[in-house]
């Protein structure tokens, strides 16, 4: 009765509902529990539309930034979310997601899954400037979250701030402006004793 | 060192992470929770994305759409979320979002206030074609998440075909092709018991 292109839109919609289940290192804002990777997503389309003006290239395609952040963890469905800081698990990192990749996007009608399969791998590649500042994004929301926090997260890890300072400093290759500003939070963490150096 | 207007958006960032902490009364498709309203209005922008060829309309603005769903949920920070069964709770409603909205976009600078605020009305409003397909996904994602999980949810408020094909029918405003789909669904949940007629 209804189009193969409609079943299979529709078969994709309730995948990706599984990425409201996959839990990640950082605290909501209030403490009272792990962020999962949809509501992360979500926070970062809004980051997205906000925050835009600071990007380091300027006339950036915001609609193109949105879609971006919108799919970037859903191979973690599959793949689950491995924490930036977790050396180990980030060794078969790319592999996993891959296979992720081929599978959850592939559900989709095969336009629909090459536009978006194209946006991931813009976005895991950084090789454009909205994947550059999408991935600013990526790295500024939950450094904002850890910080609200007291740092809980970097403690119960036992991070110290050279990680911080590496990981972030992607941030500006999409934003100097957002770069800055993660740059004073992460100096503060450290005067305040959340993050040892 | 930073600019106000940096500040405001930080600012108003942080207060959104709240969201994640408002409980809608629909499951998940696995039944392990109730999702929250942050998540949810994700899950919205990429079924956005992917169903905008079946808008009534043709040639939407699917930039504005998506940022419509995005944040069209923003003022249960402060008004919580009323399940929309709730005849008591839905008598006031509109008066605590009001006070809310003023609130909360009112922490952006005055342009981007602006922007989301009159995002916020047109999707509150239905007044343009993009509200009414955005309207009819804020539907249609609830039924499909309570169709996937046997009932549940209409089972535990009592909640019977005639509320559900009311409250639903508004998806036809935005999407002839959707409203089919639905309406087959809701046909499938009474026949399968998992809604009383």
């Amino acid at each position: 009765m209804f189009s193969d292109r409609l079943q299979a839109q529709i078969q994709f919609i309730l995948e990706i509902d599984r990425l409201k289940t996959v839990v990640r290192q950082t605290l909501l804002t209030d403490s009272s529990r792990q962020e999962n990777s949809a509501e992360h997503s979500w926070h970062l389309a809004i980051m997205a539309l906000l925050l835009i003006e600071h990007a380091r290239v300027k006339d950036l395609d915001l609609s193109r930034v949105i879609k971006m952040v919108l799919i970037h963890d859903l191979v973690e469905i599959d793949a689950g979310d491995t924490y930036c800081y977790d050396e180990a698990g980030n060794l078969d990192k790319a592999e996993r997601e891959k296979c992720a990749a081929d599978r959850i996007f592939g559900l989709l009608p095969p336009d629909q899954e090459k536009e978006l399969r194209g946006l991931w791998e813009e976005f895991e590649a950084r090789s454009t400037p909205e994947a550059r500042f999408a991935a600013a994004l990526d790295r500024l929301q939950p450094l904002l979250n850890n910080f609200q926090t007291g740092g809980e997260m970097w403690r119960r890890h036992g991070i110290r701030s050279d990680k911080v300072l590496a990981r972030n400093g992607v941030i500006e290759e999409g934003s100097q402006e957002l770069w800055a500003y993660a740059a004073s939070l992460i100096r503060r963490a450290i005067d305040e004793g959340m993050l040892p150096e």
